[in-house]
């Protein structure tokens, strides 16, 4: 209802009529609804202050639009969450280490705070954030009472849709883990108003400091919580800011959304390049680079203002990459082991497809079987709290868990993963003790790393799998680049242990570098789970080390190249999928007859329509009937050749005044037929239909064959529409 | 022509398809006319090298699209190229310095010995290249030409371009220097065939070496020329694919642009991450996704190879950055040093600002200066000898040039510039020897290190925009990155000295980092004068140093946003204007009219249209006049309902029947009349619909009003619009 009073034509120039407003707001300021209350108390006073504010307003105004201080806001507010998130869960951390060392001598206490503490923090944070924030399962109900009340669909097609939206299907465990898929639905175009109140976020942010504080035992990341706790503060900061600017154009919003999504990535990593080009791949099919600059403006605010957090609270000296590496760089590899770095990568890509083999196996083995479903429903505390219990047991110190490092937390494995001197060769010269910290956990057993690493993979790989389906919010992103980074390390170790055997000098065997084996392999890992090339620029980042810039970002195409292969979903594809979202770039994967799919076969009902000659008693109907905004006006209701469209405002505007003088006029002397613009064709395709409305932003098509009207497509029908099709799969 | 046989309808869903065709590619091999010649000579061993080459076909298009190879071919070619480049300009460079050094004591001989071999060189390069390759002048007279035979101009809209064509305006010095302006055009759809013609390839690519080995006296780039060569052998390589791929769809053409376009800057850089996000930063507006693997796949290989090529060739023993810097890694700045490097952001904004008016300055006084013209259009050798020699003699070591590092060439320069170790404190500790090496050039006037930078300054300024006009093959990233270096040094210089006072131990003195701020300078000062954001990581890529990663974001981010402000074109829009190139990105920028212009306002002359019931005869006619592959058609000549279309193919296939057969034939009887597919309308703006014909592939677009046909659009039509309106500023 808020482009009411727009003028059919002004979104279109948009971009070039800004500072025209821009001036307009500078000179009506004076008629803000903010500063227009002369009957509150305290006059004086608040006349002060309002001068006060409007000055600053003009002031911040002149030097830059308002938006920019809004993207800095935004960068500095997920600095901040982020920080503060990290700070906690370092003390929950502590907390429970000192407890288990504490505890030392009796195995049977340490294994219940080994298993409990966790359990009990994830089963928190499951009923915590479903008791308080259950709109993802909201959001899935809302669909489909939308798709029941508002869809033209026949009777077959309800029957199909009932036993979808009766309380068995509310899957609220699997809606709420990841936050990616709904952003992106989101910037297609696609509106979920509920996923975005401000309410929900401190229920989420809680949540997710319960989850990562039960540390590598669930080993589950913060990714898609954080990208949706940013959207959630970048929706707010777009309110306000348009509040402020007084200023109707909604066009902020969206741009706003796609400055926070690539935010929150950029300030989960703490790197902002490859966080925005992260965000990019994964959101977007087609990117805008006017959005470039906001991106990247927001996210360095976000991670100046990060590192200096870590300055100031005493963590660090100066602004350093977070996983600082001591790679040597005078000889950083010797251009044949470029080959094998391609064999990682295509190593890598094989285990990514299997990953996601037993993602989507599990995600469907959820959905249907109901013994599943029913503990999902009803018990998703006692759910998480089992799940938890089973992976810590196996992760305890005194049983598997001495060959799988477990006492280290996420970013230890990750640094000790990462660490670039060989761990066989150190083990041979152990006895010398001179550099004994690296290796500490890996081969506390004492059983040869090989195994230690071989053993954490196996083990690893289904207890992510099994991870996946906790009803808690956390993200996937950096379980699975540890898990790469272990893959890599393994092939690494591999390869200085052959190589120690070629060389007979000592010189050849210490030139041989695992961590960039790891590196490579968490970036390739990484990046054919998601599909995406960034993680290699992300390695880069996140350990500040340039000289492995080409075999990382060779093993990550190649490992995307068998991902790709056989148009197999990624990832966040498959949860798409899995969640029945109505984004298109995921159906194009999984369902086959989309791309021949027309526009016709979903135009069922008549949308509202006036002939040229219609009276006030039409006008009347039309306006009580229809919700769109602009209505279309044909020639004749027999000809149906379309004329173009009526404003529903000038409508409200005609039929508010005197009954008499309404009486006798007929619609086109009463208002004027804007002309159409672009019209689309029954017989264009889906896809052709979401691009162009994409490239057109939200306005509403009208669809035409030889001239007549046939329907109207908005983004609620195509909403619809990519609901009916992805229902189908 | 060559989409004559194909459906109306495969563009639309062209890559679900591609499966399809590939398999029936397979099966149909021993139709292509590859191998179908059996009249020729020597039956046998052909009949085995076919079934050799087939079958090495079928093994390498079962692994995966021959595209890829393709990709992988541009990438290696390109690092080839490049290399080959680099090789004979190493050696000119050398030959040149020895001489140089040989003449040691005759000071005359000396100075000719500096100003003649680069004067020489440069218009041998001119000359050489402008007498084989003169395509882009050929380019502007063709551009002209048609505008005069096929737009549908008024008279006064003639009068308007005769003098424009006319000799005087072959202004081929200004349209030969850079090659993105014509790519970027090219990859928004506008065609322009002769620009891509291999034969030009080795006079470009022999001026090129030319004019880089004249040295950092005319200090130029090879950016622009290595994206046009790119371009070339990816056209080239693309016509291969589709010759061995007996393959229709043009496609893969498009595709290999935006490919060749990325490898050329990043073979160009040695930086595959950073030269496709500039490039892709710099060429688009939208940037398709699809497109990202293969570009950095194909920049990938370029850049293994051309290491590779370093380390064959002795230069290295590993694969390293380009400039290799020592910058201290456990403190590589004070928090509050942040604030210094946006204070360098704005200034390099600043003179960004300068240099951009001084370029359009320029680019202005050549095309309006009438002396210049004529010089210009008939003794392009002369003058670039002139120029070039009066350079020169600005920099000869023994007059101004010792104060201006004049004896260093470009990769010296920077190497020095980025030097961790603060000059001004060598300069004290001169006596001492310890580190004389990188100050040599830069004191060995004896003057202080900032005279002779502020000096450099000041000279490069006007040297830059002088060099601009040269008409020989050259990019301008370079300089201007170097210029940025020299800027950012000057300032962490001063910042060094300021801190040596205020701290009073020694320690405190070393940490300032000149050669970060040099770094910050290089990227902000290129981001700025490019309006991209890319060089903060080409910076970083380039160096291997990722420590100063965020000041550096932030000094690109603040320069950016002073130089983008106001609208002011870029450094490659205000090119694209200065040549009339009908790119919108870039007249968007410069023609204020562009937001409100429609549709309505260039559709002249009616086009060919044939009604229902049209006979043999109207057919015939309508074949004979329009070259277009749809035709409309309407329903009746009267009514001029837009009906469908139909496909040229299939009139020409009628039309060859025997005349009694066809005599009493009606349209609608003899062809199928496909259904339209998006129709735009008049009052559609022509930025709306340059999206849309985007958005759709190169399809013909019909524009109808209230049903009626109105007119048709097709890419040539667009060009035809743009340059129309680009006439017009």
């Amino acid at each position: 209802m808020e482009s009411l009073d727009e003028a059919p034509g002004s979104e279109r120039d948009g971009e070039s009529n800004n500072q025209e407003r821009e001036d307009q707001y500078e000179t009506s300021h004076y008629k803000s609804p903010l500063f227009s209350d002369p009957w509150k108390p305290y006059q004086r006073p608040r006349a002060i202050i309002k001068e006060w504010l409007l000055s600053l307003r003009c002031c911040l105004g002149s030097m830059c639009g308002l938006e920019w201080y809004g993207y800095a806001a935004l960068g500095v507010m997920m600095a901040f969450l982020s920080f503060l998130m990290d700070l906690s869960v370092t003390k929950l951390l502590r907390a429970h280490q000192w407890l288990y060392v504490k505890l030392e001598g009796n195995s049977l206490l340490q294994f219940f705070c080994w298993t409990l503490y966790p359990a009990c923090l994830c089963a928190v944070a499951s009923s915590f954030s479903h008791n308080i924030c259950p709109f993802s399962t909201e959001n899935i109900v809302l669909l489909f009472s939308q798709a029941l009340t508002l869809s033209p669909l026949s009777p077959p097609c309800l029957s199909l849709v009932l036993p979808l939206a009766s309380p068995d299907f509310h899957r609220p465990g699997l809606t709420s883990a990841q936050g990616i898929p709904e952003v992106r639905t989101m910037l297609a175009g696609i509106e979920m108003p509920h996923y975005l109140s401000l309410t929900n976020m401190f229920a989420k942010f809680l949540g997710l400091i319960c989850v990562l504080a039960a540390g590598s035992t669930v080993s589950l990341g913060k990714v898609g919580p954080l990208v949706h706790l940013s959207t959630m503060v970048g929706a707010y900061l777009s309110k306000l800011c348009t509040l402020i600017q007084d200023n109707k154009k909604d066009k902020g919003a969206g741009e706003m959304l796609v400055v926070a999504a690539a935010v929150g990535v950029a300030s989960c990593f703490g790197a902002p390049i490859s966080g925005v080009l992260f965000s990019v791949e994964v959101m977007c099919s087609h990117f805008a680079l006017r959005h470039y600059v906001p991106c990247f403006f927001s996210a360095a605010c976000g991670a100046l203002t990060s590192r200096l957090f870590t300055v100031w609270s005493g963590d660090g000296e100066t602004l350093q990459a977070l996983f600082k590496t001591n790679f040597p760089t005078a000889l950083p590899f010797y251009p044949l082991e470029i080959l094998l770095f391609a064999l990682l990568g295509l190593l890598c890509g094989a285990v990514s497809c299997c990953y996601l083999f037993c993602h989507r196996w599990m995600l469907q083995f959820t959905k249907t079987n109901t013994a599943f479903v029913k503990m999902l429903t009803t018990e998703k505390g006692l759910y998480s709290g089992l799940v938890v219990f089973l992976l810590a047991s196996v992760t305890f110190p005194h049983s598997a868990g001495q060959f799988m490092a477990s006492k280290y937390t996420m970013n230890q494995l990750l640094t000790s993963l990462l660490d670039s001197r060989p761990w066989s060769s150190q083990h041979q010269n152990a006895s010398m003790q001179l550099q004994p910290e690296p290796l500490s956990e890996w081969s506390s057993s004492g059983s040869p790393v090989y195994l230690s690493l071989a053993f954490f993979l196996l083990m690893k790989m289904w207890m992510l799998v099994l991870a996946c389906t906790l009803p808690v919010p956390a993200g996937y992103f950096m379980p699975v680049f540890v898990y790469g980074a272990a893959l890599g390390r393994l092939h690494g170790e591999g390869v200085a242990y052959v190589f120690s055997f070629g060389g007979t000098s000592d010189q050849q065997q210490v030139s041989i570098n695992p961590g960039g084996y790891a590196l490579a392999g968490a970036a390739a890992l990484s990046g054919a789970v998601t599909h995406t090339l960034s993680p290699a620029l992300l390695a880069i980042e996140l350990t500040g080390q340039c000289s492995h810039a080409v075999p990382v970002l060779l093993a990550t195409l190649l490992a995307n190249a068998l991902a790709r292969s056989g148009q197999r979903p990624s990832f966040y594809d498959a949860l798409s999928i899995s969640k029945r979202l109505p984004h298109l770039p995921s159906l194009k994967k999984t369902c086959p007859r989309l791309p021949s799919t027309t526009l016709g076969q979903f135009l069922g009902v008549k949308s509202v329509q006036l002939q040229r000659a219609a009276g006030s008693a039409e006008i009347q109907h039309a306006v009580k009937t229809s919700s769109e905004t602009q209505i279309p006006v044909v020639e004749s209701h027999e000809s149906q050749i379309l004329l173009g469209f009526v404003l529903r405002s000038e409508l409200l505007i005609f039929l508010r005044r005197p009954k008499t003088e309404t009486l006798e006029k007929h619609l086109h002397e009463v208002c004027s037929i804007h002309p159409t613009s672009v019209l689309l064709s029954p017989h264009n395709t889906v896809q052709e239909a979401h691009r162009i409305l994409s490239v057109l932003g939200d306005q509403t098509l009208f669809v035409a064959e030889r001239g007549r009207l046939v329907g109207l497509l908005t983004w609620t029908q195509m909403k619809k529409i990519l609901e009916d099709l992805a229902k189908e799969i």
